[in-house]
């Protein structure tokens, strides 16, 4: 699937992807219409793009290292994540043949689950003294469990001194962007070296579409093309044609910024930042339900739309009272642990939730509760 | 996307996908409801079909080696493929970590551009030799170039041997092993561990659908899963249901079992057939026509409904009447080079192509050699 097999299937989305980047306020480094090397595409999930964008970073450390020639190189390379990244990252080294000895899972702070630039720092130099290439880094923007963010401007500057890929995650949290009053999370996403977020979780797109931006497109290129050096052609190059097939894992692609498109077209963008607004809204009267109830507490705090709630009475009646509600079938929720916590995850994200929908669930927390704490 | 996330989509496709080994007559051992082990699953392309089961492979020695625990030993591993397999087998190769000084790429006959038996033993003994781990070996039945195919069963008993993971790509002509009449170029594969075909390129199902079948579903999961051991339930260890995101490269999957299951609904077998053979006679006829003329010939065997055709005259004949007839827009052919050989190919595959389509080509074909042949 290069250029030529469908010159508007690439051009199209080429466009949209920089449109989208620009409703989400990008720095214009990941833009392609604003940069010379950046760029956006559209991939089928978070997890394949943790993956292309960790081999681009293999082959840029050894490029650097002049290491390309060494069978051996390679297992001095190491990847960075923390105890709330995605284990689609854990995936993405196994693929990659990443071995899971240079695999560092750092610990993050107990109360926010952000991961410290000194935590990182401090992995990256014992790596380094101990003759190990640090290599990739994923940085998360609304993780998984509870949505928690990590400060991208410190561990972006750690991971450039260190020549270190960092990966910003933001699968979920990144559809919020489209409103402005949430761009402060991604603030320092000018010093990674790519950036993803999942339309088909929570921008009313269909799955599967993942939009990925990278600041160099050519370290994908140069790590994914299948096409010998004498065969590149001059338009390729010159950066005027993208042959997309080189930008992922597959071959072969469908033609996925159609449906994106049209659902720019239908919603616009005003009616996209209502719904993320609405979502984020019912989410916030949920937690002020849930705040002003002396059997509940919050368990972390609440980034979007989702909210992790506990009992007081503890991790068992927090399970009896999930377990509960989602054995009758009316509601059914999720769970997280954290370390000793554990915690339901109430996600408003689905485009037909409305009010009445939520203060349902809430009537029947209410409930269950009531029932599961008056047990012996 | 585990069995739970939607029970319907996993049963529906594991369904199917028995239905469709059963319609092509695969040896049992691949099939879900007649082996223990065996299992097919519904991925995106060939392309991601050789990633997954390269990375099953490289677990797989490396665990029968007690060298998992070991970062250097995925270095010593050695990937086999022939001059004529797909490039996304190199592509594999550069996703998965194997250095490009470990993937060998074995000459093929000149002729039938089949790998001989003696070739592949002869590389893998002198790897074995030098210290090496032969590890996986992609045979094709119908390259992309010519549809040439290898000798599956001589192949497969030499990996046997060397506990090499022998992959079958027939990503276009596996459609046609619907009809009984073609399956005897699969004979052999029960010694295959593992076997790919796309309906999306040949069986009337829309991109994308790449059917994947394994011998050993536990060294795909084994290779794949993120879940931790302590973690794993005893409905997926029993084999009584499957977590298809262990299965492939995203963690994210579509319900693509639907449109194949309506496919089938809809032609039903015979029609299945019908479109193969129809497709086949007008391939046939084309060649036909060819051979009867003195200023042309066919360039390597037909097997299918691929046609590869060059003039007597030389190469610069033939890409000169190639580029002359991809000027005009009125058909669309494609080329390949085979050692010094500049071929024409014309694949009779769109399911709305008729004789009267083909015939037109042909007089195309006859009026514009005819042309460039009378040049100076």
């Amino acid at each position: 699937m290069m250029w030529v097999t469908s010159p508007a299937c690439t051009e199209l989305e080429v466009v949209v992807m920089d449109w989208l980047g620009k409703m989400c306020g990008l720095p214009k480094e990941f833009l392609c219409s604003e940069s010379k090397t950046g760029g956006g595409v559209i991939q089928g999930t978070a997890s394949e793009v943790m993956l292309v964008n960790l081999v681009a970073a293999k082959n840029r450390s050894l490029k650097r290292l002049n290491l390309t020639s060494d069978p051996n190189a390679a297992s001095k390379l190491v990847v960075y994540i923390s105890n709330q990244t995605h284990s689609g990252a854990k995936k993405a080294t196994m693929i990659a043949g990443i071995h899971a000895s240079n695999v560092r899972v750092l610990e993050t702070d107990p109360h926010t689950l952000a991961l410290a630039p000194e935590t990182l720092e401090k992995a990256i130099l014992a790596d380094e003294a101990a003759g190990l290439i640090p290599c990739y880094f994923i940085s998360t923007i609304g993780t998984t469990s509870t949505t928690a963010y990590d400060p991208l401007g410190a561990l972006g500057k750690i991971s450039n001194a260190h020549h270190v890929w960092m990966h910003v995650d933001a699968a979920y949290a990144g559809a919020a962007l489209v409103c402005p009053e949430y761009r402060h999370f991604i603030d320092g996403l000018e010093f990674a070296d790519s950036f993803n977020f999942n339309p088909h979780k929570w921008l009313l797109v269909n799955f599967d579409c993942s939009a990925s931006w990278v600041k160099n497109r050519n370290d994908i290129v140069d790590a994914l093309s299948i096409t010998p050096e004498y065969l590149r052609n001059k338009a390729t190059e010159s950066g005027e044609v993208f042959d997309f097939r080189d930008w992922q894992v597959p071959l072969g692609r469908r033609f996925r910024s159609l449906k994106l498109w049209f659902v720019m077209r239908s919603f616009g963008q005003t009616k996209m930042q209502e719904h993320i607004r609405h979502h984020i809204q019912m989410a916030t009267d949920l937690e002020a339900w849930i705040k002003a109830d002396d059997r509940f507490e919050i368990a972390y705090p609440r980034m979007l739309a989702l909210v992790t709630m506990k009992l007081k009475a503890g991790n068992a009646a927090t399970k009896r009272v999930y377990e509960h509600i989602n054995s009758e079938g009316k509601f059914y929720l999720t769970h997280s642990i954290i370390g000793d916590n554990y915690i339901i995850r109430i996600n408003i994200g689905t485009v037909t939730t409305q009010e009445k929908h939520v203060k349902a669930l809430w009537d029947e927390i209410l409930a269950v509760s009531t029932k599961v704490l008056s047990e012996p």
